[in-house]
């Protein structure tokens, strides 16, 4: 079943190799089926030079069960999960251990929006999450990962597709979008933009950008008169 | 028309990719006709690993109206346009997100002259332009981004070919050259000199230059009685 | 003698040359024979693209003699030597001069635990050792820097499996794991978490991570009821 | 003449390309005779892709006249006869405007010895010279540049051999070695052993290494009794 979902799914998984977004086993994305009754996630531990389609796992996004797949889902399946659910326009997601945005979330601290750069994709600061309690993380970590990003969301008061990522406290990015490829664009452009930010605050820690410039960028290429590309 | 440019233009933005100055759609340039009238230049929003020379778009320099292509032109196309206007001897324009000289725009500081690197191409700082107002960037945001480089340059009293590229606040690098070629080279080096003044400012936030030097390697490669190279 | 071993441990050795974490011939990598009798290892100053497993060097564990090989073996065999002897449990012993692991070893800091990266691999900061005496350097200086990693291990009293590295002072990193190709991986790792804390620290110097995280982390992978991966 | 120097010199240039020392037709490598009458240079301002052991240039020591080669010889070549005149012992010469070590010339500030890297291949700090006043940039600048190399050197009471290289304040980085081969080891050495320093102060400002251990590893590969590598 959604076996172009799979092979889409696996591509955007190597095209984060390529990107130098993770080594190894790190990171993972998902993608949502278009009747978004299924999530296709990739299996844990598999390391990305020997993942074909066939090795991505299909979940139930109401059960939260595997429904074929020979192979575990991604241990933060629960993460993935609890997204979909809560916001329907999501449509593919993304985690990494992308160094620069790690770092962010290693020091607690939201990437801010300083140029266009960042504009042009994220609609002001991506955000940093609370801690988790001691209790969120025994309890259920997964499923409370996601929690917390929707509370940060939902506490910030903005639509998460203006938004799309965020640097989970002491973990590391999620970003997301309408499709898997977008989610990894997204990952890519918040990798990016972490780098830019880290050596600017460097060079002036009291940096910033006026409101009217991130307007601007992020509507002439998302607002409804939008006149960047070929649109 | 203008086949040659055409191919040269698809070129070197290629040759951006290759040095590692852009990703994605980030990024154009453009290169003028023998006769100054025409302007050839990148799509808006096409990918580079997808562009060949037919993709290119020809624009009139006067009237800034596409006279040929199948695409829009690159959204920075009125950046490019004013700076042809306003300076004769300025044949090809870069713009990147390349992350060290974005850097400097978004800390809204100028890539100070510390070495003979620079001293090699530019001479003198490359300068930051101040923020665009927020009538500027509503009225004609493109426009206004070659208005502030142009009066940028005016303030400085400089010939823009002596210092060929500069960083827009909170945005990032423009250079320029006297070709297309000419001009990627001059980006290279300009993302390349914020690298090295990034990290000296961070073991000597004093760092700096006599002026005899930057004299001195300026003109042995550029000046009256140059012995640099094969000249 | 050990011919598999040779080239489990050749390859490694390889492995950390694609992986960025040295050049030329700086660093080592060794692998535990299964009778715990014999130690394969690195020969010292043989470049990396002309080695094959007949060069590797074959050494009795007890005697710390060469038993086989046409080379000498790594200048730092005796370093190994004490960690075998003194830890049944290290199959495999890697040391780089990898860069952003060099500069905690430099700064003379331990690489402190301040994400999910590092606690999926690492359960506690990566100790700095104390800088070796005079004497100690002169006497017997490779068997003496394993002294100091195993005084380190000793008086931190944790178990050397569950924090598989170590950074000694002003050198540089040795780790070790169940096998040769998974101690290369515990010293990439190191590595990228070495460079992930360099720049946290650089945002926030003050930055931390709560253990119950840390725990969390760690044992969801490595502890009794694990269940990253396919286990 | 010379053309097994000239395919050795060529090459060695072409190997500071591959090790990411040098971009564009920035840096040059030469090597002297055998019976140390002459320099075989890089020619000036030609690109490294373009480059075969026919364009190198033959120079007289000397006289410091080309004796054979069909372009002119890098600008450099005054400051590399100046360090071959004066210093028998040094065989190959380079230099490069590689980023870590160009941040310390530009920052005006001596690579400290931090750690065993830098141990295992110079001895002691690599100095940074004073900057050239504004009649010796004037009157003879190459030639000058080479005057205050020797001069460093000189005024530190050591022997080349053992520190094989400097940075040039607000120039660069200049390596040597008993080979054009061994030049361009030192200088990628250099390079590195910069960088590392580079984050080591940024993580501790007070880094030092002890003396002894500095001794410990520069003498035991290089010292009388040397046992590091196949000697």
């Amino acid at each position: 079943m959604l076996e172009d979902l799979k092979i889409s799914v696996c591509d955007v998984n190597l095209e984060l190799v390529k990107r130098g977004a993770v080594i190894y086993t790190w990171g993972n994305v998902s993608g949502i089926s278009s009747d978004g009754k299924y999530m296709v996630i990739k299996p844990s531990g598999v390391e990305y030079d020997k993942m074909s389609p066939d090795d991505m796992v299909v979940v139930d996004i109401e059960s939260g069960l595997r429904v074929e797949g020979k192979w575990n889902p991604s241990s933060d399946t629960k993460t993935h999960l609890a997204l979909y659910r809560k916001f329907k326009s999501i449509k593919g997601i993304v985690h990494t251990h992308s160094v620069n945005a790690v770092a962010f979330a290693q020091a607690g601290i939201a990437i801010p929006a300083l140029g266009t750069t960042h504009a042009d994709y994220f609609y002001g600061d991506i955000p940093c999450t609370r801690e988790l309690t001691k209790q969120e993380v025994m309890e259920d970590y997964e499923a409370n990962t996601g929690k917390v990003i929707i509370e940060t969301i939902d506490n910030g008061g903005y639509d998460p597709m203006a938004i799309p990522g965020i640097v989970v406290k002491n973990h590391g990015p999620f970003a997301w979008g309408k499709s898997p490829e977008n989610a990894v664009y997204n990952a890519v452009v918040l990798e990016k933009v972490a780098e830019m930010d880290l050596k600017t605050l460097a060079l002036n820690p009291k940096a910033e950008m006026e409101t009217y410039i991130l307007d601007k960028h992020y509507m002439r290429k998302h607002g409804p008169n939008a006149y960047y590309g070929q649109c």
